[in-house]
């Protein structure tokens, strides 16, 4: 039988309803046309998506677990989610829960180059959780964010990431904006990770004139960007390091555990950042450890990814939130931090200092 | 005052929470920080999203429209969606409902090349309603998919899609599958439409070589390729023609009429493929007659665009379908064509004759 893999769906559906209602799911996710009409055995055989298994998780909703035939995927990222998820997602009574990665997957994309040991390189810290804030608001001009820049950095705080919403705008344009603020952290060891946008070709240009000023961890929002332009991304450029941002990732609809925690990571995110249970989103804490323990485990070869717990985290949450997600996180405090307007450096400096202090329960 | 745009969103919240809730979403979609740590007034004014009015929708749900700063999209497409939806998209008690494009976006955006004109053009059909086909199941060798489409094409229909699930697989890589289709159909009036696949650079490659081989229209998903990418291809490449596929759309969180109908169109799709009522996708005629309505609807100087309904149209329905698009519409019927078998072209040539001949109530 030729290579497939297993796909998890949540399907809302009575037990009357559940067998051929994930029948067609496999249909949908593989050849998408009446099985009838298709002529050719090796098709029925190898492409068409098989339905494994069916279980019953209780309250309506039951997990179909369909073997998809590896090879309709043809190694490309935005075709793994158009198999995935592609026509299903129009349909509101499926969830896509999980997917369970085959090592042959595993390798054509790579995941992350660098990982949470990468990262840690740039930090220079071996064991305690790293740190992160974020440059805002956008409408300041490139100098204003390099500024804050170096306030943070006089903090302490490992990484300084852009604001996602921060783009190309005339307000800050890409180029000046890293000119000034890599300028503002050289003699620094905090990293600045600026936010790439538009196409594969500007980002290119972003990365290439990124790394000439010495930046080499950069922000992509693989759903907007588009799966395949990470991936791309990632290959062309083995030196940089990618946090990937959840921006438009929808809400319920792919189990966050496994876009964030695992896809991402298959592309090749050194670090995911998601929004923590507590804040200003949805994410249960079952599933922000979910999320952050997939990123992390063992899946074939691949590097373990950071998990970067954000929005609305607060100063006063950072023990609490170690002890859920441990040391292999990096911590992302941004407007929070930002509140402290005029003691910007020193709240940063509590922050960083809080982190490296901590005993984990 | 700085340009704006208006974005409605529908909001679960109860009437005590609503207006907390609406300037939440404000704030999250523009500067996504704390206002009291913003000490910049044009950024307070010019730049964070504003709440214009809160509408009771009843049912729990509120219609809220936020007045966005056209500067934070900087022309990009993904940075658009971004803005839209990029963090809220994360947050499950709110929809994107609509946005009222501006003048100044709809320039830089450039709306359909083509539109419904040029569609006809190529279809030489000046008042009917085009139709339209699909080539799968994937699994087959180009040269079988080749052969499919001359029979389609002698049936008479107008264009011939890939499935969505063609990408550049070994069992009929793009170039191979390019080059037989366009083969199989020079000497008909028929189009060849490839669906695109992979990064931008793979993306340009394909248009490349299909329009070396005499194609003139592609098809793309914008949700998987990313508005960018979308968006560099239209710009790259004003020959070619676009039909936008809705794969990996999400169901219910963007409202289908807003993002098929509205935002492909703003970004250069000549016709929009969606899933229409009453086959196997969960959307009402409501919806699928406003997305028609929205596709086509004047908006500053954008071309219209052609809605395309599709996923599970029969035969039996062209009547139907004919009467409620009316014939600025293509209608698209796959599996249900393949299953005649041998008796395809026959079948084919009975739909291209049925709405040829459809008279409208």
């Amino acid at each position: 039988m030729a290579a497939r893999f297993l796909v998890t769906y949540h399907v809302r559906a009575s037990a009357e309803t559940i067998a051929a209602r994930a029948q067609a799911i496999a249909v949908e996710q593989s050849v998408e046309m009446p099985l009838e009409a298709i002529d050719t055995a090796s098709i029925l055989r190898d492409i068409v998506g098989k339905v494994a298994d069916i279980t019953d998780l209780g309250t309506g909703v039951f997990a179909v677990r369909i073997a998809l035939a590896t090879a309709t995927i043809g190694g490309d990222g935005a075709q793994l989610l158009n198999m995935l998820f592609g026509n299903s997602s129009l349909q509101d009574d499926v969830v896509l829960a999980d997917v369970e990665v085959p090592a042959g997957l595993a390798r054509a994309f790579g995941g992350p180059r660098h990982g949470i040991a990468g990262l840690r390189r740039r930090a220079a810290a071996e064991a305690r959780a790293l740190t992160c804030s974020a440059l805002k608001p956008q409408g300041l001009p490139a100098e204003r964010l390099a500024a804050l820049a170096a306030r943070f950095a006089d903090g302490g705080v490992d990484f300084i990431k852009d604001d996602h919403g921060l783009a190309d705008q005339s307000y800050s344009p890409f180029a000046d904006r890293v000119r000034a603020c890599a300028a503002a952290l050289r003699g620094h060891r905090t990293r600045y990770v600026p936010s790439l946008s538009g196409s594969l070709d500007a980002m290119r240009a972003q990365v290439r004139l990124a790394r000439d000023e010495g930046v080499d961890t950069v922000l992509i929002a693989p759903l907007l960007a588009g799966f395949s332009t990470m991936q791309a991304l990632v290959a062309a450029f083995p030196d940089i390091a990618f946090m990937a941002h959840p921006s438009f990732g929808g809400a319920a609809r792919i189990a966050p555990d496994l876009l964030i925690g695992k896809l991402f990571r298959l592309l090749g995110a050194d670090a995911v950042i998601f929004p923590t249970h507590g804040g200003r989103f949805a994410y249960s804490p079952d599933t922000c450890r979910r999320l952050a323990e997939t990123a992390r485990a063992p899946l074939h070869d691949l590097r373990p990814a950071l998990p970067v717990p954000a929005g609305g985290m607060t100063l006063a949450r950072v023990p609490e939130i170690l002890d859920f997600y441990g040391p292999d996180t990096m911590l992302l405090i941004g407007g929070s931090l930002l509140l402290a307007r005029d003691r910007l450096t020193a709240e940063t400096a509590a922050f960083t200092a809080r982190v490296a202090a901590h005993r984990y329960r």
